[in-house]
């Protein structure tokens, strides 16, 4: 089932029409993307209304999950309307990382450095326990790597209470632009000034809760160091 | 037809269900998130395909705009699928901001730091030259404040290149979380440690093109100082 070399958009809905010179075809790149983004958008029709729904969530991924292509996990609370409208409905799961403001001689080429991906696919609401506890720790061990195997195991109250979704990987399509601006070439003959700002996301010190025994947990602070460093060598 | 200090959530379709200790009520939070967020997630339903499909976009507002609540301006392609599709449908528009990582003492409580608002209401598509440009400029001042007024007029070429959509203000809905871990009583009677990781976005000093001639001008500088700043200071 799972494919991880099949070039991204493998399907007419993941087809990039407009903006094709920033489009982005090797899988590797998609995985790299959902390695550094922290959350995900996901788009639902509401059922009933009819409108879209955008929220964001935490996520996780299984590049040897179940799912085509491979699985990304969403988790919610069981009573979220959001996510009961989502069962066996094609959502849209948009993942965006920004990385600098481009600052063109017109206004019209003003623009942004990004990686996005948007992945289109039928979700899966997840019953089994074992996948579902599995799901659970990889959307944690997402957000701090490690940190799972350091608590104890979730209780049957909460894995109860939690309503996990997968949506498989294969229907992805992903764009990026780095750089500086694109003017038009009688604005760069005028001369004057164009550029980009670069943006990146660090990480401050662990903080302690007032009641926190102990030190900082190794795979905490491992984190906050890590997102700082990687996203200063980017 | 404006109203900004009605409370947010004013309709069913914008009331929160889940999580209600993280609703934000005040209208003001809102155009604070919007002033401090570069990108919103702008979901539509895609014509004929039924399916959402969320993509990043920049934006622009205009508190005193023609729209109810005040209006988000988003811009395109004129040619781009989704938003044709989105012309008097109703669209959502989510802004998210993350703030931290939130390591609890058990796998259940682990969370995020973050404010996040959904908007919901019938896209316009902004067919008047003077607004249209308008909101061309208020999305390049919101990505560089004081920008757009130091750029050459945006030619009708450009202008009709544009298509640029209104979304109104008035249907928002808006949580945020900060703090700490929420942990169960016996979790924290048993001790060990518990956090959070804030996290920042901040700006490096503006690169110039190689093209580019002159200093970096005054309001680029301005937003990448101001970016930094404002992230420290939150």
């Amino acid at each position: 089932m799972t494919t991880t070399t099949e070039p991204l958009s493998p399907t007419a809905r993941t087809t990039v029409g407009r903006g094709r010179q920033r489009l982005v075809t090797e899988r590797t790149a998609l995985h790299a993307l959902l390695d550094d983004a922290l959350i995900a958008h996901l788009a639902v029709v509401v059922p009933g209304a009819g409108h879209p729904l955008a929220l964001p969530v935490a996520f996780g991924v299984d590049l040897e999950g179940p799912d085509d292509g491979g699985t990304l996990y969403v988790h919610g609370s069981v009573a979220a309307r959001w996510l009961r409208g989502a069962e066996d409905a094609t959502v849209c799961v948009t993942v965006t990382e920004l990385d600098g403001l481009v600052a063109a001689r017109s206004a019209f080429h003003h623009s942004m450095n990004y990686r996005s991906a948007v992945i289109i696919g039928t979700a899966r609401i997840v019953d089994e326990l074992a996948e579902r506890t599995r799901a659970l720790d990889l959307i944690v061990d997402h957000m701090i790597p490690g940190r799972s195997a350091t608590l104890r195991p979730s209780t049957r109250k909460e894995i109860a209470a939690t309503a996990v979704l997968a949506v498989p990987l294969r229907e992805a399509s992903m764009k990026a632009r780095a750089g500086g601006a694109g003017d038009e070439p009688e604005d760069v003959a005028a001369g004057g000034w164009a550029g980009h700002i670069p943006l990146r996301r660090v990480a401050g010190v662990a903080v302690p809760d007032a009641d926190a025994h102990g030190p900082t947990p190794a795979a905490v602070a491992r984190r906050a160091h890590r997102l700082t460093a990687a996203a200063a060598a980017r």
